[in-house]
């Protein structure tokens, strides 16, 4: 384990009681990913998270983090919820965790103050994410409906961050987000199904994305062997401000 | 000036550098309204706020705040952002105040520490509101677009609050929460004037709502002198579910 894990904190620096955590999703063959962290010696991997500076705002603290701890640069977050909860960190597990670990045991005690966290959340894509890796540290996408042992309330958070975006589907342009410029109907269609956690029918929901007047028709075929390669399709999000948001 | 203004805060039992803030909005008489505190004999009105006191977690801790200084209870309260930059403050309003107030020119030193906010905001019916005063503070209800002189960053705030009311009108049932149960079109539709600062086409606007299928016209009209009363509405969510959330 490194021997900085806490740097660059200590319980005078960071502003009191306070943590971020990042839910950051992406698509990749028809499943939703979400980004996990894993020091190499640890039971349990963890959402991208830290804490703010006396100096820093909360979200300039989550773009600090995102960066030393996964390599992200440049992604759009939202903050979602604040979890608030008295008892979310005073559990068994980070007990031994503080107690059992080199580096905090002395003068990590302060970790066990209650804190609460602010979620937020990024939608980016795939294939335009380089991680890269951080001195004993792991960070590896994960199918969101297949986690491993999570830290913390980390399993709460992520569950949170997909209910959010499962009420706001109608304003978010997910599929704009997290595919690439030009995308088969398939693969939109596979990202409304992970979010709302169900089958759709594949011509209502071809037919209901094209009448919203921001998903439009290439003269494309997506690169295949197959004989009846997909259509592609691409974004028009001018379009979908004109008739969505603005619609009076 | 209350001598208990600081009841029951102290800087022991409450969560260390953190506030709640709620920007609480009704519509009357064709306006917005959002709901201010004043002590008797401070120079500023702000948002009902407060501390969370180490048992609560943050939305325990802004119903509580609510009901003490507005006696308002069972409203819908959502969180919308964490208001943290880290001057926010520590400005010459908030260090005048704390110096030249007997309460808490002594103990009250802590106040003057950095302090991140959480900003709630609830849609609520006017005439359902009964406020209550509470000892030494007054309650009122302020048009949104005309406010008086505001303590701290709490025109920010209110802003804010706007800004996600507007990009989320999508999927808050605005109307619902902010209307008696039968209304006229014309005070749906100033509702949405309101918030998107702008006047809408009278025809288009009802129009877009009857299609989307969660506003039905009632066999009744409004009671009023005038010969040609006004038509009234009313809505069915059940409908706005299966037409607009569930639309896949």
């Amino acid at each position: 384990m490194s021997t900085n894990k806490l740097w660059p904190y200590n319980a005078e620096n960071i502003h009191p009681g306070f943590s971020v955590d990042c839910v950051i999703i992406s698509f990749h063959k028809g499943k939703l990913k979400v980004l996990l962290n894993k020091f190499n010696l640890e039971d349990y991997w963890s959402l991208p998270g830290g804490f703010m500076l006396n100096s820093e705002a909360a979200d300039e603290a989550a773009y600090r983090i995102l960066k030393t701890r996964t390599g992200l640069t440049n992604i759009f977050l939202k903050q979602f919820y604040l979890f608030s909860d008295p008892k979310r960190t005073i559990m068994k597990q980070n007990i031994d965790f503080v107690e059992r670990n080199e580096t905090t045991k002395g003068e990590g005690q302060w970790l066990l103050r209650r804190f609460i966290s602010l979620g937020f959340y990024a939608l980016v894509k795939y294939d335009e994410v380089k991680l890269t890796s951080v001195e004993g540290e792991l960070s590896k996408w994960y199918d969101i409906n297949i986690l491993p042992n999570l830290y913390s309330d980390h399993n709460n958070i992520i569950k949170t961050a997909l209910d959010t975006i499962r009420t706001m589907l109608p304003v978010i342009p997910i599929g704009y987000e997290l595919l690439p410029e030009k995308f088969t109907m398939t693969e939109l269609r596979k990202i409304y199904e992970n979010i709302l956690g169900k089958t759709l029918d594949r011509r209502n929901f071809q037919r209901k994305i094209l009448a919203e007047g921001y998903v439009f028709q290439l003269e494309e075929r997506k690169k295949s062997q197959v004989y009846n390669a997909p259509i592609l399709y691409s974004f028009n999000l001018q379009n979908r401000d004109e008739n969505f948001l603005g619609k009076f």
